[in-house]
């Protein structure tokens, strides 16, 4: 019983650590369709953006299977539980990457994101990045330290999104509403992906140390 | 073992619907303090919403006592899953609503919305009430009917959300990039204040019916 549920968690993680790949590598090509105007990129995003869902679905399965089959109790049904959030957190971050790809697309063969703002959605994307890269680890090989620094990231992300509001603000913003609006939403997507990246690596961080974190909202 | 079970799923239920009761009341004062800009409605959202927090962690924990204690399979187990859903759902509209009146107290004494909006913002408003109001009806009855009225009401908000953007891209919209931003992200603030109630009605249809709907996104 205690093999077969051990086998189990695997299969989950495994699943997890796909997931989180898969959201990664969407992010990715998103913020590529984003500031080359790539709209094979952008519409590659949205087409596998089903597939994240998929292994959302999977997720689901095996956890209810196997709480119906074991009756987990303890750590082991906290696990559990833990892999519901993280797959919701994770399968959100597929969404948050898909938006951006829509974005990207319904401005080709413009770029929706001006020159002015290259800096700060590079920027956005890359911590981004990074923070998909750590949950990925975490959930491959679990470790409190790694989790925590998505907080800082977080705080990184944070500094960059007001930094974009402050040049949509400037005195000297040269472009028009339509493009103030696309970059408003542009930024509070990757700044969702940062959030539920946080709330990931904190359901993480429960399950190591049985101690909840601070909610990130 | 039975019978027991009944009365913790009722408890359970009983936290749902006082969930659903104060993120209603909480989009309701939200949207008062954005309206009237009112300082105290705004101030009272933001306190209030730990308490959102709390019932949340409630459900989260009597479901995870109920798991380990009475190991229910089958459609009790899908009552289990459907309840964290629906209340991951709940605490998401509760932090909508603190966005709102956090926009507003932004703003203050100045009014967030400017008197070209106040229509459309009014209109949705009442949209994400009605919606609020029905998924507390859903989940102290279950009713596939009502439930599946979510989805015609959040087609509503979607055009709302439409007609608010040519708003504010008409060529005669007579304030800056700020309002944009503002009336921008308070438009996503509703519609994804109704994203989640749809998702919410989705799980206890699936409940009910044991079909999975279609996601919202």
């Amino acid at each position: 019983m205690r093999d077969e549920f051990r086998a189990d968690l695997q299969i989950v993680s495994q699943l997890l650590v796909d997931m989180a790949e898969a959201i990664r590598a969407a992010m990715r090509q998103a913020t590529r369709a984003l500031l080359t105007a790539d709209r094979q990129a952008a519409e590659t995003v949205i087409e596998r953006d089903a597939e994240i869902d998929d292994l959302y679905r999977h997720v689901e399965e095996r956890v209810c299977n196997l709480l119906a089959r074991q009756a987990p109790v303890a750590s082991d049904l906290r696990a559990m539980i833990t892999a519901l959030h993280v797959a919701a957190d994770l399968e959100r971050m597929g969404d948050l990457a898909d938006h951006v790809a829509k974005t990207a697309l319904r401005r080709h063969p413009s770029p929706a994101v001006p020159a002015e703002l290259r800096t700060v959605f590079t920027d956005m994307a890359s911590i981004a990045d990074r923070m998909a890269e750590k949950i990925g680890k975490v959930l491959a090989k679990p470790d409190a330290d790694l989790a925590a620094e998505l907080d800082r990231d977080d705080d990184t992300m944070d500094d960059l999104h007001k930094s974009l509001f402050a040049v949509l603000l400037g005195d000297d913003w040269p472009y028009g509403v339509e493009t103030a609006i696309d970059a408003t939403l542009l930024g509070r997507f990757y700044e969702r992906f940062a959030d539920h990246a946080v709330n990931a690596g904190e359901h993480v961080v429960y399950l190591i140390t049985g101690e909840p974190a601070a909610s990130a909202e």
